[in-house]
């Protein structure tokens, strides 16, 4: 299959690209002339977006957190009252609604940061995968690239109290409970899983290092700054250092949000990339990281999807920097495009986000005529471009979305429906 | 006429809401059945959304000004080679397109901040008003409510420098000039007058007492540190020191950002409104206002247009305002749709974006089941949707947008022609 795009990106709009691909891989990325039997695709057409970091059922709470004030802790509670009606069957639907609006969005793989594992008592599942096997079929439902971070949850807080509640359902008891569940999941074509320390509040300190030892490792890191107070207080020292103590940065690292970082932090993350979720930091009231002081690789992710559109999530790395900066031009637009392709890609074990050969057949089609991508230059239309903007979205050679319509049919209506269901059993 | 609405809006959403109104005013607003010969508005229906700011040409800056980095001051060498290339039918082509796009994206009203009066060199067209003209016509044409806030620019900055180049055209030679010219402005029925002073830098101390004198007033205050330096400088005072002693402000003047503003500023301003602009005061890399400290009414205003949304823009305000202080829920729903809209009309000298009776009969409807709106609670819809979710829009009593169709036609094609116009002379 080859597609003839009317401009593709290679770091930069180029006229007339035809992409061809095989199985699923690209095989071949050349400027041409447009052959018989091409797949046309108008307006800008980017090599897949990532969304590097999702909890997929936070999308349960979009515009139902806003009445009462509070902080990231209250907003918690709110989690997990969702996070208590869920069994396999809900959390399928939720899931494979949020991973289509993605779709549809333009998201074309998305690295699912999961710690639902267990029954809401924390009893095991016949399957003790039950609950991440639902998340494979929904985004094969979706038709979306997925990697699956399996987080280890297993304590309460930094001082070691046990889980408790709604976290019972978290855990695994202790860490070789966590590898030898985890060590039963299986690759495929669309599909890949890595490992997750949800955060040093909830892994203890002599667990990290067999987290430490996988290919693909993500963490939450200091994204409050109470995080950072407690790892002072028990261990002397912050989260970045208790990582690095124990082996887990570096390549194949990436953490998430660090917001709140020293300069010594930031030396230690050097070679770790660096997930940054502009609009759910917004929402949760994190404050603004200090994103242009990281040296590793910046990719971005919606989180808890209070928003669900790269080009905001882009423009929101860029546009935080500048109201923290007071200069414009903190990133190239091309630099933006970067953090949401390919540095994704990277950060999720694939080799995609780019056009050229040996990388995966993603592609995404933005529309340069509509009110308001219109008058851009194609060069910056990731500061001008929204999620309505985005037209057709193939994954692995396939196509998801044909004009701004998903396969699965009417995604507002699925969303609606498991929402008010999930509701519905958390507001008894 | 009457409007039936699946969801009305009252501080808050109310089913079955009937709103009543004779010769574009509302008479009456009460919950109630559907009747036979009510027009349905399905979703959650908005009174009219304000844009208390706006410069409808910088439109044709949008994803243009990313590529080399720079301040507030070299986007501002952009806007000026724009602005060389206008003339009264190029302005009036490009406000056009700019004004439907906002009423396709829920704008009813909006005030349009003018200073671009003369001829390129600064010569006077046979009508000294053809360029304001042009900008009545454009929103008439777009079936937009205007508020032209007819802008004085007498100098190039506070040390009193003459204007030159391509601000030539702003100046009308002194204020008595001004005066004169916008005595000729007459309202309408969907068009009001005001009066604005650019700014300190461009309207002398012995010159602001006549701008005073105008019952709508508004200004551009303190967006960067540079304008409060030069004013110490000169003057010994802050902006707002100098905007107070001259009688400014109080009701019926509204400042523009006031990013920059020391706590005895904000008490000089208590009684004055305050337009905050989030998209472009991040574009811009202004900085973070300390909104919440603001005693007046704060209403919202696209300006140069990098984003026109007005739920990103209501959207900004509140999680800007998050950023800075690390709290959420800074302003809660309903207030932010009083800033988004009966805020805005009463800065822009009308009574409207409210249901009730003697109201002008502007309405906004809003998808409830789009993949962004689904699930969220339509009191707090103001947070999960944007402007690709309004599917209706009526201003003075007229459907202007029907099943998110501007009667105009295509609105993207509109902006890109005269866009690349625009830029086609401007790179010369």
């Amino acid at each position: 299959m080859t597609w003839w795009c009317e401009l593709g990106w290679l770091d930069g709009p180029v006229a007339g690209l035809r992409v061809t691909a095989v199985e699923g891989l690209i095989t071949e990325v050349a400027p041409g002339v447009r052959q018989p039997g091409d797949e046309v695709l108008q307006g800008l057409v980017l090599p897949g977006l990532a969304n590097a970091h999702s909890h997929a059922f936070h999308r349960a709470l979009r515009g139902r957190t806003h009445a009462d004030g509070g902080s990231f802790w209250t907003w918690r509670e709110s989690m997990y009252r969702v996070a208590a009606v869920l069994d396999p069957d809900r959390y399928l639907r939720l899931a494979r609604a949020a991973f289509a609006e993605m779709v549809l969005a333009g998201y074309t793989v998305v690295g699912e940061f999961h710690y639902l594992h267990h029954g809401p008592d924390g009893s095991r599942y016949d399957d003790p995968n039950a609950m991440g096997h639902a998340l494979v079929q929904a985004a094969s439902d979706a038709g979306v690239r997925l990697t699956l971070l399996d987080a280890c949850y297993l304590q309460g807080g930094l001082d070691g109290r046990p889980l408790e509640g709604p976290q019972l359902r978290f855990g695994d008891g202790d860490v070789d409970a966590w590898s030898s569940r985890t060590a039963d999941l299986e690759d495929g074509s669309l599909l890949r899983h890595g490992a997750a320390a949800h955060s040093v509040r909830a892994v203890a300190r002599a667990d990290l290092p067999t987290l430490a030892a996988h290919p693909t490792r993500h963490v939450h890191l200091s994204e409050q700054p109470a995080e950072n107070a407690d790892c002072l207080a028990v261990h002397g020292m912050t989260p970045t250092q208790l990582l690095d103590e124990a082996g887990f940065l570096g390549a194949g690292a990436c953490v998430v949000h660090a917001t709140h970082v020293t300069d010594d932090d930031l030396s230690r993350l050097a070679t770790s990339s660096v997930c940054m979720c502009p609009t759910t930091e917004r929402d949760l009231a994190d404050g603004i990281g200090r994103v242009r002081a990281h040296r590793g690789q910046v990719c971005l992710g919606s989180d808890q999807h209070a928003v669900v559109d790269p080009f905001e999530e882009a423009r929101g790395l860029e546009m935080d920097e500048r109201l923290r900066s007071l200069q414009r031009g903190r990133f190239t637009p091309t630099e933006l495009v970067t953090a949401a392709t390919s540095a994704g890609y990277a950060a999720l074990g694939w080799d995609g986000g780019s056009f050229r050969a040996g990388a995966v057949a993603d592609l995404v089609a933005v529309r340069l005529d509509s009110p308001r991508t219109a008058g851009a230059d194609p060069a910056q239309l990731v500061l001008a471009a929204s999620a309505a903007d985005v037209t057709d979205v193939v994954v692995g050679g396939r196509q998801v979305v044909r004009a701004g319509r998903h396969g699965l049919g009417d995604v507002g209506r699925e969303l609606a429906d498991v929402i008010a269901e999930c509701w519905s059993h958390a507001d008894r």
